[in-house]
């Protein structure tokens, strides 16, 4: 069974035929957990996220973890019984991306859940056994699961540059505002301050281990004056700024809050144009650095885990069954907001 | 003798004190070969450039070289009647951007003809013995100027990572298109295409050197149309582009030509603000870097017009000698523009 | 038919079965230049190179070029009749160093005649298709036969950062020091100089384009002075070396006479342990990279022969066709050394 | 008054005249935290370090810290009563080294106690005040002179790359490996292990917080051994060892621990020569970095104590005033090593 959207607004458990026969790098996994991520959200209102339009039903899911339920013949570093994180997307292994480590940029890419290929909300999937990563004796499924969530922040903080002596800026306070967060504190980052448009959302951030919130407006007109602010309260210059909002004004503050010579990371996809004074900010060498997805991040996530140098179990707020009722449910406390920050399934 | 920029639209050759004992590391140099570049002629235009204003009097010039005339008592590198380029920029040496490298982006820049700093277009210029660099015997005067601009092309394609493999698209063939050309080539790109909205400019890059041209509109509407010509005539992917026109148009373009994973570099600086696809350039980890003056390419530069790598002699269109007629002349000759390149004076 | 390896000092024309199905993304290539490697003759004469032994009879040869033949259902960038250069290495693509594009160093390579894996001096090998480079128009067989060895030029290149402002010295002018010279030309450095203990090298160096070069002896003892002749030789900081012969001696002199931040790469395969000045070294912030084969080269060294960049036609010394008797002697004269450099079979 | 070295084995403490006027960026530093290096020991044993030989009385000492007494007119940073760190070297700024921000190769570096250079161990000094760090309120005197052995660490751990995916091994547990171990942790390396020849040493390291100690022998014929044990006691790949011994068993020891793609970085200086494998490492593409002192490292050392990520203060074994018999016994003390780590001088 698996959770199929079919169209706006509708999501249905229905049986999911897989194939009866692993290929000999495949493994079958028994799934246990699940978190919904804004896109899943954003698949299920309009059927679309950036380019990618559903138009066949689509099993929904893709941050999951589960159980090893059979092993392929050429498997050798898993077995049955195993608990792993699945990563969630199959390249090529065969164009200049990928032969180059770049992975996440293969044309090619099968990932869980962006149309057509189906997602992992499903009592069992199959996938390579290569992207089932084993968890840590002390990682839980649910950890597992949220090391998808996790590589975003991880591969932003790689790509930003972010170590140990980096102050980092997070704007937005979202689930990817807190994992870019949390990763930058684990990459050294000796001073971590995020900002929100919502109090709550700094509230959560500040528990989860900002050195320091500050409030925004969405008031353009605003930018300057938070720039000056933001850049007292760091007390040093601001070295990299991650900005996981990606609108005009975030953008802008952006450009401008960080020091010449630092790194804005665009994490988050807001608007698709926007209006921002690249030229000043170019002339201060303030370079701009993209974020698609990630690469080579499972391990790392995982012993982040491990080590405890990251907690991403508070962000999990909500937690839902595996019924009809239930995924409704799920699905519709992930797209109010509000104090949900991550909504997981326990299958 | 000195050419002061004493108001809009006038310059006069005036009397230029300089302290009659050197310092230490100090010399004084018969300054020989002096190019116009088009931010002295925005400043003659308006008094102003970017965000510095000529508040007093001011020696305009930057591109420059000369002889020694005198040489300081801690000098050992250069004796009088050496022949030299001078980089116009003296940087404190104290903060962290110069003990980094990143001396170009030093807080407490001295540069020629940056109010309130006085320029080089004068029969003499006391400067730092470390900033004036011996021409090789075949590198010829006016070639030493024409290091400067020729450092804005080198710091570019350093910044943008040309080389062996990277099929490079400059935009905009202006004096700073042409020397980002000829440097790119230089770091060994393969293939090397230029734009720009003037047949005539297209011409004279493509009799330099460039492998092929491409005639662009104004209009943000043929962006489209225009990012598929460009990636057809290439042949390749487009792994880096070079933006040495800086607005709305030619920044779109780059963002969209350029393949997943290259990169985007802003050097021309047209306008403060633009409106620009920004997140889905983001989304494929098309990474945009700024180019603010140079560090650290005089060495290069004179190398690369030693050995023959680079040749900057068909660059400069117009001569003129020191007099108060000639100044006037030369000026009005760079800010026409049409077939004017480079203006040099020979003093 | 193929040459196979079946015993010290034993090659033999027999017989090659290849499976008659050919797996989706592989390709059947008709094979029509092979050249012969340092360790194909190593091969012969002892039947081990470095920790491989040859325990089975095994098809000799890696570097090579061919005719597509057949392709695999899921082939879509070649089709029969095109002429292909193969790189010999098929990675797992599942491992770390092959996800983060270090496929070089995957642990379950399998290599052309690297045991126990059959090599490709046979009148018909099947090949990933994804291993397979379309040769441009202007490339011949032979040209892209000599890919594979370039790529080692081109690899040790990139590892040690050379570029426009990097003096190179090379070390050895044997094939892969010829390779590794032509390399850093291509790559625009603006001196490049070889050394070799053999004159007749030397003079196949200077023709082929180094800058200069220098006879060096044996002894350990001349390494002091040859390192001041040959910095007084660069007339310049030797910003790179490249030791592509790696005993003792060749090592000491690299670590010597590199400057301060300078880079060593470790290319040849001399002697597995030496007696170096590793501290000195060390201190001076002189840095040494290994090379091992070599990654992502087959496209940049298509585009170098295309743009005619890199010429290797003049390395192809000795041509054989695959007649048993051919064979025997082809090795032979590659073995003999002398005038031979490249020895290459046309079948 | 200063700690003059005059003879083998012979420090007195003599008047030490400097200049009554400061240049403009220069400040008078009242010396309060002078620690004991072992280069110092050398020099007081020998009468030369490396290639530096004594020839004149000199002043010793180099890490150190104080409070102003006097500022020149250029400095605005600091006024008198701050307390300072004071990195001791002097570079020329005017070099390539310097320009591109290796000032720690400059030629002319004027250093602390490198002769002919007088050193710090004084009531008072001349310095730099771009060199003088202020102190956070928080970190003591003791602490900012304990900067210049921790710069140490974190220069290498900057040039192997440490960060939140670098499984570290240090080889040494002196002082300065130490230090290197305290920086991996707050580079975020998930596992540092450290080696020593003293179980002593190990047990010092292991309660400053190495995650896992391993007793070595000084025996080669154990090397392969240990690789396996360490490998086995990592329980992931080597990524990065830091060899903090410098002799040939530690780096065979640290060539072959390491990772196919790992570093390998050289901080100690034990032996001049050494016999290593480096053609096995290199064929790995394990690299070597050297290291020499430290650039731009002040900033971010105090910062790293300022914050609580490295607390250095449990390194400070022994502690003495600044009579010439307290001088003696200090220098006494940490010769002989023993139970000391780090002596300092309260002044």
């Amino acid at each position: 069974m698996a959770a199929w959207l079919t169209g706006i607004n509708t999501l249905k458990i229905q049986p999911f035929k897989l194939p009866s026969v692993l290929g000999n790098h495949e493994v079958r996994v028994q799934m246990k957990a699940v978190g919904i991520c804004g896109s899943d959200v954003h698949y299920l209102k309009t059927m679309r996220c950036a380019d990618f339009i559903v138009r066949e039903p689509m099993v929904i899911g893709h941050e999951c973890a589960g159980i090893i339920a059979e092993v392929g013949s050429g498997v050798t570093h898993l077995k049955v019984g195993d608990r792993v994180a699945l990563e969630p997307g199959i390249s090529c292994a065969r164009c200049n991306f990928c032969k180059e480590g770049h992975y996440n940029l293969c044309s090619e890419m099968k990932f869980f859940a962006t149309p057509p290929v189906h997602g992992s909300l499903a009592h069992q999937v199959i996938h390579p056994a290569d992207l089932c990563f084993k968890l840590p004796e002390n990682v839980s499924l649910e950890e597992g699961a949220m090391c998808e969530p996790l590589s975003v922040g991880v591969h932003a903080c790689r790509r930003a540059g972010v170590g140990p002596d980096t102050h980092v800026l997070v704007m937005g306070a979202g689930p990817i505002g807190l994992v870019t967060m949390l990763s930058a504190r684990s990459f050294g980052a000796p001073r971590v301050i995020i900002t929100d448009v919502d109090e709550y959302r700094l509230s959560v951030a500040k528990n989860l281990g900002a050195d320091d919130t500050f409030l925004v407006s969405t008031d353009i007109k605003d930018a300057d004056k938070e720039v000056s602010a933001l850049q007292e309260l760091m007390g040093a210059f601001v070295d990299v700024t991650l900005d996981c909002v990606g609108v005009g004004k975030t953008m802008t503050t952006a450009l401008k809050v960080t020091k010449a010579g630092g790194r804005v990371c665009l994490v988050g996809m807001g608007h698709h144009e926007m209006n921002v004074p690249l030229t000043p900010a170019a002339a201060r060498e303030v370079d701009i650095f993209g974020v698609f997805r990630y690469r080579n991040t499972y391990p790392l996530c995982l012993d982040l885990l491990r080590t405890g140098r990251i907690d991403v179990r508070p962000l999990i707020t909500h937690r839902f069954g595996f019924s009809q009722k239930e995924v409704e449910e799920a699905f519709e406390t992930s797209a109010r907001g509000g104090n949900a920050i991550k909504v997981m399934f326990n299958l």
